[in-house]
């Protein structure tokens, strides 16, 4: 039970931080902190959550990296429905505290918040294929960096910044493509408030980053076969 | 005494580093380092002082983080009042320092200084409720990753770090709504120097910052029953 | 096997977040990253991927780094010359993966790609001489904290990061005079792609970095008589 | 003799890589760094070369600090001389090679290169009392970060991440006021390039950290008796 509620208020903390940057933040009148500023922010969810709930739940925050150490062979299995249920919840839970904080400004528009899309409703206009390969490769290299880091042979402890500030770097590459994802989770918190096109775009959100995940999982277990978690 | 000594110097530099960054080079034309610079600075204060002080006093330099460790369990109660004297004092005397700095150029205008608002006094024009949700759920989880980075399961030497870059992530999101406190001491320190509405409004930032820090004391403490200060 | 395969994809994700970060999210209007983006996007692939393959093969992810560390005497001379064909191999793939990706965009246009330059081609406008300065002084220093931080005196676990945002801090500075290579698979990867002067200026960015780094491993070793591996 | 060439290089690098970023990548039209990223680039310049020279000569790299840790009981007498001379020696190799690579830019003006200043050659117009209270204020701060750090009973290893990312701090702070000092080697650099007005506000920069940096040896050394160095 612990592990779950570790799991929600990560995920819950993943939504309200990273994409709270972008609605609060991102754009605000010459002082705002921009795609750099979103990115340091999605990453440092990451990071604190690593320190402060890894030793919990192994601070998943993401159905993909569930699904991806799953396959990768250090997550049981049994697991991976309850967690992905307490990361879809946590990070809706995260949104409606979003959405009430934002919405506390006179001038309030919702707009896409801060969902994914691609072709029109990607930020720089990427169209589909595009979306395509940048999420499945970016959480390919995202469980890779997982799995890497927290091998037993890699230096104990760093785990937490290596993993957080990739998913620093991922969004300072990606933004412009599909406003990242990377996680299903994420993306849907913002799509339930969105509806429209931002549900219907969804299924690409879910489905190329499980894809990403699945390859990396199989790729790392069989470049190093002596496997063992030490997160 | 060496304690309160640490505290008081470790807040002196939260609120010139913070603060100080915010008054003189967050607006620089052109060059200037905006909110992220800002938000990058507030957390670095606490890293470098984390290391340099942690194995006195803690590293505190917050009354809102002094009552959520004594709630979570993890400090002595008889030394939560002095504690939270020598931070209010360390922020004034940092406030001084940035008022004497910052005075020395000759179209100096105190303005709002780095005070914290809400309302007509927030960086985005957010009402009170948006800032009281907003600086409730922010401390709480700054407590929460206080109290999880901390855990004797943790991995040992990198609170500090995450700690840290939990206080820059946390500004990353909140600067436009309440131009982030998360922190009383840092708040008076300011009003005090702006006086009227800061010290009107100033009442939040001590209330929501502690209830967070509360409500984060005991969740923690019911998530992890085995609880042990290796900060 | 297993060695040349994660070279492979480190130098893969080295061209494909540094150089992608540049491509793609460098000049997106208003929010854009910048260089100041594009520098830690450089770092933090090195970062990521030391802790992810630092205990396979090293994380070289440069040929130059793979020649400073074999001058060095930290390096079996058999491996030099597989190494550099993993690393040459994994830039170019990345620049494929870019490639496919960025001509997703409506209005792509190839341009100078993330090519390395001088003189016209330099992004603000620095002549050869500045050119074969900067490409030989930065890859000395970049060898020179390679080879300082695995040293078995430094601290343990530190050097992934360490050298990591020392390559952030090498784009930090030179970016405007060559767009940043210190590395010749990074720069082959893009002048394939973009062709033309690319290829006419490809011999500088072979030649500098590696007498950079032949310089870095000589005098390193001058310094430490007594050298151990432990990256 | 080794770790006198190792403070030389290591100074060489803090002012080609902190004041080159600041003369090269600062003011780019549009993608510059700004002062966050020459910030970044100063502190950068300390974590790299104290993960590759601290296990050498302790990577002081600034008279200040030589003088700081002297005066707070961390290091032989004998050796300050030394230090500062190769400290400054390095400061004018990497403001030489700076000024090589600088000067290849067509329409290249040295201006104030990046000297440090105050009243009319203050970036932001900040008087002379401001000038010196800051200097000695951050000064301070610095060498107390330092001697706290590198404590026997702080955490082992990350000295060298607090040191550098106080540096940063140090000048998100206070580069609109005097352009950021803290290291009389560093300004030194400069003003031999620049002459005139940079030299005749040169005493301020040796004056002013040298004060702060004694008073942070002092009081160290007073808040904490059982000392021992283990940088």
């Amino acid at each position: 039970m612990k592990k779950f509620i570790a799991e929600f208020i990560g995920t819950l903390w993943l939504v309200l931080g990273g994409c709270g940057s972008a609605v609060i933040a991102a754009g605000f009148p010459e002082l705002g902190i921009g795609f750099v500023g979103v990115s340091l922010a999605f990453g440092l969810t990451v990071v604190t959550m690593a320190y402060a709930i890894g030793h919990i739940s192994g601070c998943h925050l993401n159905p993909a990296v569930t699904i991806g150490v799953w396959i990768g062979g250090r997550f049981d299995g049994k697991d991976v429905f309850p967690y992905i249920v307490a990361q879809v919840m946590g990070g809706i839970a995260g949104a409606a505290i979003l959405f009430l904080i934002a919405s506390g400004k006179s001038d309030f528009v919702l707009g896409g918040f801060a969902s994914n899309g691609y072709g029109e409703h990607s930020p720089g206009g990427y169209g589909m294929t595009s979306a395509l390969i940048i999420e499945v490769v970016m959480t390919f290299i995202f469980l890779f960096v997982i799995l890497g880091s927290t091998y037993t042979k890699a230096p104990r402890g760093f785990a937490g910044l290596a993993i957080g500030l990739c998913l620093t770097l991922i969004h300072l590459i990606s933004i412009p493509v599909t406003n990242t994802s990377v996680n299903p989770a994420r993306s849907t918190s913002q799509a339930l408030f969105v509806g429209d096109w931002a549900i219907d775009q969804l299924w690409l959100f879910w489905l190329a980053p499980i894809v990403g995940a699945i390859l990396a999982g199989l790729i790392y277990k069989a470049i190093s076969p002596e496997i063992t978690d030490n997160l």
